[in-house]
């Protein structure tokens, strides 16, 4: 399964390309596009927009892992990262990849094992997971790969269930 | 001028394309996307994309005028219309017009000449202004209408503004 993560922004998009089989993580790619402050909205957008659809063309990932936003911060800067996420899960859904959302509880959960891991646990955790020599730089861009993580663990655990499953009918 | 005004949103996206010269509006266009709710969200945001990329097409407008969205209303209901909106104002980035933004005060004062006119004056006035026998609909319809005779009228006023001050040279 080839899975990309991730976190979605609008001064940065950080994600992560991740092969996960027989329980075995291949890292493939990561990194953060990078908008500037000084562009115009609608230009970080289609900068946003048209970088992802490259990253999907590169490395063809079967399903886009995204994390949900929540509305416990400032409307405004909800506002903007909800606009961003809307063209992301654009970029993903012309490509024609499965779309997974996941609360940072659910990538708490899954790449640590308990909910109230803080940031730097979880970073920590999914550059053991992933074998990385670093924590990879910047936050966003650990963030996404974690929530690769996430989906890769709860889709393999979805399909054991699914078989335990058919193998009791 | 050729304006596209757009009153924004995920389950209906009002549209109105005029032509503004000597004063004079031209109703070109007027309508509404609108998805379904049986649909994903990905899906929803793709048909909208694909629905202006194909309005823009056929009318060629140099400018689109888009509300502002709020956040006084429901938070789950103002990410989702904040994620279509992002995705609109991508339709029209990656078509090359100008995207301006107005807020409900500016386009009540622009069309019923003040700001606490309530939504069936600016409706009924955007019919008598753009010379209609009805009110179209949905009001999203209308709503847009008033989007593009609000911009209409601000930039024509600042082209005046700025005709004026050159003539003081």
């Amino acid at each position: 399964m080839r899975v990309l993560g991730i976190d979605p922004g609008y001064a940065i998009v950080g994600y992560g390309v991740l092969d996960y089989n027989s329980s075995k993580f291949k890292v493939l790619d990561f990194g953060a596009v990078k908008t500037k402050a000084g562009e115009s909205f609608p230009c970080r957008l289609q900068h946003i927009f048209e970088s992802l659809i490259k990253v999907i063309d590169l490395w063809q990932p079967e399903v886009m892992a995204i994390e949900k936003v929540f509305h416990n911060t400032n409307a405004k800067t909800v506002m903007d990262v909800s606009q961003a996420r809307g063209v992301i899960i654009l970029a993903a859904q012309v490509k024609g990849l499965d779309i997974v959302e996941y609360t940072p509880l659910q990538v708490k959960q899954s790449v640590v094992g308990y909910g109230r891991a803080d940031k730097k646990q979880v970073q920590e955790m999914t550059r053991i997971i992933l074998k990385l020599n670093e924590v990879p730089k910047p936050d966003d861009t650990a963030d996404a790969l974690a929530l690769a993580i996430c989906h890769a663990h709860s889709s393999s655990a979805s399909q054991l269930i699914q078989r335990a499953s058919r193998m009791s009918l």
